[in-house]
């Protein structure tokens, strides 16, 4: 069978089945935003892999190499955010076509240290291969958490308030000016372009939200809301209901979806690459929670609205229908 | 310029100029077999990442997805032998092209297992990606190390004797039954394309070394002896003299250069991928070494030579005479 047929998050299943007997019990796994690994009293490393393809994930020259080396920092930097870890170490290996300029090759690195120094993260190590096909990069990041502290997927209940740490669909918006002609102002271009190719990964605000003690799962919003959603619900054996007057859509996204006519909707739940943190929070623990959020960062968190005990997604739309919400977004395979 | 003009090892230089103001100053970083990063209390995380990408690095289906799954996680295995580490923990990325039956990934996956169970080795994470072009593979393992154990490239003296923990050039041999039709028998086949498919990584081996505390530098021989003892080399500021009589040359590397009308010397200085520990220890300790080793595994370590003053790398060869040597071996730019 094709991976396209079994889907993506199967074959991870039985990938995780095959591999089982040798996993760690202290620890966490495959199937999380980050791996956590013990290392000494109650020191866990935090690890998370990506691989980035060209042709698939970015496309050259659309993409500058200085873009491409913070961007694949940030995706990855995104995920141990989103398991409440400290970065510390990135590692880094690609396979470069033939004939590529060493020029390129430092400016990817460059772009990847603008990112590093604002966390001080060593680039410790990796590999340079020749590749006669795409350029493929592939980094593993390593941070530290407190094994009581992290973040996992799972943990949330029925009731809780699903939140995240920002707006959405500017990134979505930034890939639609890259693929079509929209007209838009430079101001609405610039932001939108900038939240495609340097996403801010969340990395204090997951370290502060894990500090707290009060969020129950957390994952970072790279496949796209409604997907990475449900990976929530289904971790936890829950529905979630949202309520379409509390999705936080960037202003940027609104700007272009009017400019091209589609849904601003559209980029926030189903654009992907937002690098957001989605989380649950008993609704008791939320204000206290908002508020101290916006007093150390000066930004307000946002509630999408709650899960429920039923096996669905659903949202109240501004006319107050409830409709059933299905992901149309990216799909790997 | 391009990358094969400047050279791999000039463009790493660049890189870890480059990344330096970062860098984890009581760890390793960019050079050596892996990285090491402190977590707690002395006990160190060493990482390391390789990348391999098809028609580069191996052949399908000239390698079974068993076999790629097994040697993937065996060079990776390799470094941190190379470490003295023990390792610990796997992380699997994987560019998929399109079409790639479920059952070739869970045949990677159950190779990798075979390995994985020998050395207790959890699979913790990774990535699955579609690949508009080859297969891409990249592993990166994490395993412990006392610092002050830990085996690097650098620390070795000229006078010190270079030795290896086991013969050479078999799987250079392997490679080149794959790559010609050269008559030999069954188990000399077998043996050749065993060592090239399912390199056995020096794990308890490198161990043991770091654990003994006179061994001063190690390395894996992966690009061949002859570039990885010139590695040596250029860190610690030294040249080496080999005795030809004293190369240790497998078996099946001898009798397929025989069959094929090639020299056995070549498989073993420049043929690579033999996946042994090259190390350096000081003449006065090697006997005890060597003997304390042989009742352990069962096995003898090998003498090549010994590292000089002068920065040459060269060979007395069995009638007496001195050659320098070049290494004529794999590059990967």
């Amino acid at each position: 069978m094709k991976i396209n047929e079994i889907g993506e998050q199967a074959l991870i299943k039985e990938i995780a089945a095959l591999t089982a007997s040798t996993a760690d019990r202290e620890g966490v796994g495959i199937g999380d935003d980050a791996a956590l690994t013990r290392v000494a009293d109650g020191t866990f490393v935090a690890t998370s892999k990506d691989m980035l393809v060209e042709g698939v994930h970015f496309l050259l020259p659309g993409i500058t190499a200085q873009d491409l080396g913070f961007k694949a920092l940030a995706v990855n930097l995104s995920d141990l955010a989103a398991m409440g870890a400290k970065p510390r170490h990135a590692f880094v290996a690609l396979a470069l076509p033939a004939g590529t300029e060493c020029e390129f090759v430092l400016d990817f690195f460059r772009g990847m240290m603008e990112l590093a120094k604002s966390y001080g993260i060593a680039i410790s190590g990796g590999d340079l291969v020749a590749s006669p096909g795409p350029l493929v990069v592939s980094v593993t990041v390593q941070g530290e958490v407190r094994r009581e502290q992290a973040l996992l997927r799972r943990g949330a209940r029925p009731g809780e308030l699903v939140c995240t740490t920002g707006s959405l669909g500017a990134s979505a918006a930034g890939l639609a000016l890259l693929l079509q002609d929209i007209p838009c102002s430079d101001k609405v271009r610039a932001a939108a372009l900038q939240a495609h190719f340097r996403p801010r990964p969340r990395v204090r605000e997951g370290l502060w939200l894990a500090a707290g003690g009060v969020v129950t799962t957390a994952i970072d919003i790279s496949d796209g809301l409604l997907k990475d959603i449900r990976e929530i619900m289904e971790i936890n054996g829950c529905g979630a209901l949202l309520y379409e007057e509390n999705i936080p859509v960037h202003p940027a996204a609104r700007a272009v979806a009017a400019a091209a006519g589609r849904s601003p909707l559209d980029f926030a739940l189903h654009g992907g690459e937002d690098y957001e943190l989605l989380f649950t929070v008993p609704e008791n623990a939320f204000d206290n929670l908002a508020r101290a959020y916006t007093e150390q960062f000066g930004r307000p968190l946002y509630t999408l609205g709650r899960l429920t005990g039923e096996n669905r997604l659903q949202m109240v739309t501004k006319s107050g229908k409830w409709e059933e919400l299905v992901f149309a977004g990216y799909r790997h395979f």
